[in-house]
């Protein structure tokens, strides 16, 4: 059964101080009620990440059914972290494609800037894997570490990648200008990119989505209208970043963009515009590259050359992204089908309005990449290929899923794969906090700490020595482990002198 | 299209001190995906109330699907408070249905028992409208309320039925029994039930389902199996329990069976055993007579007489239910489908077999009955009604959508439509906090402490006072309003004169 989607609804994204989560939904899905041709709906879908621990309210579906008078239809919340928008999307399009019901409200929001951001990053880490977490590791840090893979892999030096990165905050805050829903209205200089702070090597503070409040809300339903869902595909990944084969790239993304593509019966080259999930820049580059919009390794290269701008061959992100449009996490997801849906529907300010758009297509990480979603949205009179035709997408990669334990054993060699220096490490960490991802000669990838917060070299020789339940890793070379084992006898004489102060 | 259950899988509910979350999860999905035909699935429905606050680790669709090395399949968390698990199944039944994936796996748990009471009720508590919680109402005082205002409507005596009450507790238990999934597997005595402590009057310790750990999966597919799923429903209500017309029964059943028995083309009369939501044991009168399985107002009669026991005409949870099983608040409903899968393939003890059942039905209630679930699960060549067969089922009763504000005057008359004595309040409420409902004359209704900890009589008439932001009631007469002003009086001098010692 074909999906279409009626009304679209989207509260400004930013800072709400005064208003509760339930509010900023039922704003946005009244707007998209009320945009709708036919504004009955029988069931909600409702997607937020972490409204119990952001705002200490649960039940957050039934709270939203009620708060919008309609209390009595089914409302359901789905939540696949940061991709729950779009996940609640997928819900909603199940249940309609399925027959069940002829029209949805899906709805996703998040509340968080009345937190401190420590607070806020506390609660985002949840999503990490336990080993990954205690080792200091927060989404920036696992963020830092895929950018230096990518820029290892495709040999491209920091130097370089810095400039194109620098380029997509630049571009993204620019379509941000004229995006009345954007949280930053406001141009960046290249100067200003430059002279942020460094948050986590080579990441800088304008490079990561902010923290902000926001919801948005449409419609699915059966009848015919001028938008459809025509493809929609969703895949997970190792929840650990250190248990998967490739770190430069999402696969969880590429058999996601694969479902998607395979349902529409489109590919790549029908992509008119995208909203990528840019929660750190150097994720719109992975991003478009895993969904096969750019070339592999050459994503870099194509944003420097401006093909990404809304006047190039595949913009991305014209509603100024995660960076400059905001992200509250559940919320972004969706917020990304609506800027869709108003692309398609040339309901946007001309400057950031991709001319002649029939097919687009939204990407929603959730976690590190670990529950992605792919959504392609079209106008519903967009001719379709031929029967004989194939879709040609040729990126997905087999994802290993079978666990290979941490080594019991320590004092192994391996390569350094990329490393991070976190400048702000949570709570209980030494700052900077260097983190490395360690590949030994037996196979394993270990997440480790640098035993001394010294740069490093990717693709370098290391040591790796195990202390207790913490892997430390230290270059290759008998000064550095003669270093590692005098400062571990120095921290274990402090400790028992410690505890003999305290006894 | 059809969708058929194939294997099903569960861990013995109580405490598992050593096990995670995911961990529990992983052993109920790898024995259903063991005892499958076809093993293969392709995506995953998580049911999960609150992992992120029991156990501090969100992203639990990711991690369920990398734990059990299915990762790179969609993996998707359903949330709906304690109907989170019957909420999942739904949701992989629309995924299958739509004919987007040819076989899921549904799996829903919950890890509770490491937390301190205390907490656990604080996490639970967040599902409860804000300012009922912030008057002190805890899931069991609002229960409480609800048996109160059951037995003011049916004119039941208190004492005629907690003798019904009791039955329920010790059937229960009984049936736990014999079954090794259970939490309990120990009869209690009507001694002991009327000997447990009073939690919140009405309601017993023996009234309350237990804290528990648990985990439930079951595999849905479109190939043909010998059991189906034909029938699902979900229905939402206000948020807050005060703002419901009816306080004796739970509106948001009503209408999900309405829609479980028209999809399946069943109705009450149809269904051989029923694994109903007993978090409070009038919970299972009522929730059976909302489903049409028990004459409204007559369901503690047809309890006495043993109707609902496993040789009675309509068996009610012969698994022990929640009380007996637990209740590990995420898990349960999906647990109830599989008991219900288990009594149509004949798997169960011969103790506990309701013999030759064909249709099952569960109900599970999310909240305070504001996100209910019914599924109706049956054996496949069940006999189909003739086309000209209407499904009678004619209990479903609209719901007020529209919200009365909570007076701004204070001092109005009502009457008392439920009051509860909660001997273990949360943090920063006297022992024993005295709650009530109080419908104005105006026509509101109210959420109210008593004014003195004493007992009142459901239906009297009272007087409403508003102090800041609380309401108080108290029995309509000359004195108690005396008693009032003079405490209040008292209080705030005392208020006075601590601000003046500190400053």
């Amino acid at each position: 059964m074909e999906v279409y989607v009626d009304g679209v609804g989207m509260v400004p994204f930013g800072k709400h101080p005064d208003r509760s989560l339930v509010s900023l939904m039922v704003d946005a899905a009244r707007e998209a009620l009320q945009k709708s041709k036919q504004s009955e709906v029988e069931a909600l879908f409702v997607g937020a990440m972490n409204p119990e621990e952001f705002t200490g309210e649960g039940n957050v579906a039934a709270a939203v059914a009620d708060a919008i008078e309609l209390a009595g239809l089914p409302s359901v919340r789905v939540e696949t972290a940061s991709s729950s928008g779009a996940a609640a999307l997928a819900a909603g399009f199940y249940a309609v494609a399925s027959g069940t019901y002829s029209s949805v409200l899906v709805v996703a929001g998040e509340k968080m800037t009345h937190l401190s951001t420590p607070k806020v990053t506390k609660i985002l880490a949840e999503v990490i894997e336990g080993y990954e977490r205690n080792s200091g590791a927060s989404m920036v840090a696992l963020a830092a570490m895929v950018t230096q893979a990518y820029s290892h892999r495709w040999g491209v030096s920091h130097k370089r990648l810095e400039k194109s990165l620098c380029r997509i905050a630049m571009k993204n805050h620019r379509n941000g200008v004229f995006n009345p829903y954007a949280q930053f209205r406001k141009e960046i200089t290249e100067e200003q990119y430059f002279n942020s702070r460094m948050i986590s090597y080579p990441l800088r503070l304008y490079d990561c989505a902010p923290i902000t409040d926001g919801a948005a809300a449409l419609v699915l339903t059966k009848e015919k209208r001028d938008v459809k869902v025509t493809g929609l595909g969703q895949g997970s990944d190792t929840l650990a970043v250190r248990h998967r084969t490739h770190l430069h790239m999402f696969a969880a993304c590429r058999s996601a963009a694969a479902q998607a593509y395979s349902m529409a019966r489109r590919d790549p080259r029908d992509v008119d515009v995208a909203e990528v999930h840019d929660a750190f820049t150097c994720f719109e580059i992975i991003g478009a590259e895993d969904l096969g919009l750019l070339d592999e390794g050459k994503g870099w290269r194509a944003v420097d050359r401006g093909r990404t701008e809304v006047g190039g061959d595949i913009p991305i992100n014209p509603s100024g992204g995660l960076k400059a449009r905001g992200h509250p996490v559940g919320a972004s997801g969706l917020a990304q089908a609506v800027e869709i849906v108003r692309q398609l529907r040339e309901q946007v300010d001309p400057n950031i309005q991709v001319k002649g758009a029939r097919v687009g297509l939204l990407h929603s990480i959730g976690g590190l990449a670990n529950n992605n979603t792919v959504v392609i949205i079209e106008k519903s009179d967009t001719p379709v290929h031929p029967v004989s035709w194939e879709p040609r997408y040729e990126r997905p990669v087999e994802i290993d899923r079978h666990h290979r334990p941490d080594p019991s054993r320590v004092s192994k060699e391996g390569i350094l794969d990329a490393y991070t220096i976190l400048y702000v490490p949570p709570e209980g960490f030494p700052s900077p906090l260097v983190l490395g991802m360690v590949t030994t000669y037996s196979g394993h990838r270990i997440l480790a700490r640098a035993a001394a917060p010294t740069t490093f070299k990717v693709g370098e020789r290391v040591v790796v020595e195990k202390e207790e339940d913490t892997f430390y890793f230290m270059r290759y070379g008998f000064t550095q482990r003669v270093a590692f084992r005098v400062s571990r006898t120095l921290r274990g004489w402090r400790l028992r002198l410690k505890r003999r102060i305290r006894l």
